[in-house]
């Protein structure tokens, strides 16, 4: 089942994903609203409410405000070992604020002074669905409501301007999210980003070194993770920082994050 | 005016604090709920509800649920100079959600494999009252609501496992917040830790580098800050981390942060 926060008459709503329409589902104004509820699984799958054709569908971040999102950093076995690395003990976790969300195919605009190394960050994310506080690994699945598509956009020049990266993750309105909420998504399929049409990073979502069952483990160890909060996997090789030259989203240029089988973002950065 | 949010009956309320009283401001479940509000200043000082002695006052985090909270890193000039490190061009800024606070004199309890290493961060914070997007210095002052005070508590095992600093800034309800904001504090008086009554960090508040106006400018060109938004502006030397030999919180002690002129946060810790 798919799930999504849908924008309707300068509002929004949470909405059920069908092959050609969305059903809004009565009574909940967005995704995080609707997964505080006990039986959220059954409502939305009993929903029978408006429905949307596809095509009109308009997006919002899939949860608009998550009480938190944790993002992990590098967190793909492939990618560190070819940076001639080890595998990291413990997950490298830093914050994303809701007000850095967009819709999956909103335009991001961008301050002109905060421009200047604009790159992308193809992730998977998973969205919490019962409150999660010292849950073991083997545990963990019965806390995941489901999977969904972010762009970890970055501003690589305030990222490094101290040695914490939070401010170059947190940009107004960068990071798209969505388009929806997959229940049934499971770990293994390809990930990619394009810019331009133009393959920037690929690889797939099992070789990732502490999987989603983990990273429940390891957060709810530290604080209660509760319906609606978000965990940002982490990223692959293949960042425009790191490449030579080094590659960076320009003025019109469109930035694509799929997972295959999920879904795709699509953001056009707007500099002004 | 000092401002708190107050616990009563299985819920919260917004609360006025005078000399012996706290007032209940109707309609408001907590200072976050009224400082969404246009007109909050002139609610509150209208306010005529219900009276309570200060002496049963049971604080919760002053602002219980902030849309986000950004803390920043090492921040006092003298101690920067007494560490023999250039001061910053940039703020080092990291995130707290708002799970990992608490009131101003609850009982923080921390599982034993997290207590090897608990340390204290004194620190003055300031709320947000108007919203700010691209606000310059000069007009900063007209965003802030007030000042209250916060232990940055910190395990800094976890904190320093990755580079990134927020794991070890965010267990749950461990950040004693409050008692009150005060929309009349300003910079310069004395702010100080104890544990179990002994002075640990001892500054003025006027020695910050990046001011509370500075950070307003600098954090609203990266992204919105909201009413009841958090910017907590860093601590000052003394931690127990630094000291020789190190200095941790133990099981049943007790950590102060005073700001004077503001208050004091009171809280014991106990290991479980």
């Amino acid at each position: 089942m798919k799930l999504a926060t849908l924008r309707i008459g300068g509002s929004t709503v949470a909405a059920r994903i069908d092959d050609t329409t969305a059903t809004v589902i009565d009574g909940f104004s967005d995704l995080g609203t609707l997964l505080g509820a006990d039986d959220w699984k059954s409502i939305a799958e009993g929903a029978h409410g408006t429905t949307i054709a596809l095509t009109d569908a308009d997006y919002a971040p899939v949860v608009p405000r998550p009480g938190k999102m944790f993002c992990v950093g590098l967190n793909y076995a492939s990618h560190i070992k070819e940076m001639g690395r080890d595998l990291p003990t413990y997950p490298t976790l830093f914050v994303k604020v809701a007000d850095a969300l967009t819709g999956a195919y909103d335009e991001v605009v961008v301050p002109a002074y905060a421009a200047g190394e604009l790159d992308w960050e193809a992730e998977l994310a998973f969205v919490i669905g019962k409150q999660a506080y010292q849950v073991s690994e083997a545990d963990a699945a019965d806390h995941i409501a489901g999977y969904s598509v972010i762009n970890d956009y970055t501003m690589r020049d305030y990222q490094y301007r101290t040695l914490q990266w939070d401010q170059g993750k947190n940009f107004e309105k960068t990071s798209g999210f969505g388009p929806w909420m997959d229940t049934d998504y499971r770990l293994g399929t390809r990930i990619e980003t394009r810019l331009e049409g133009e393959v920037m990073q690929a690889s797939t979502t099992d070789d990732l070194v502490f999987k989603p069952a983990a990273l429940v483990e390891y957060i709810s160890h530290i604080v209660t993770l509760n319906p609606g909060d978000v965990v940002i996997t982490g990223t692959t090789g293949g960042v425009g920082h790191a490449r030579k030259p080094a590659r960076y989203v320009g003025d019109g240029q469109t930035v694509e994050v799929t997972v295959e089988g999920l879904g795709t973002v699509r953001n056009k950065t707007i500099v002004k």
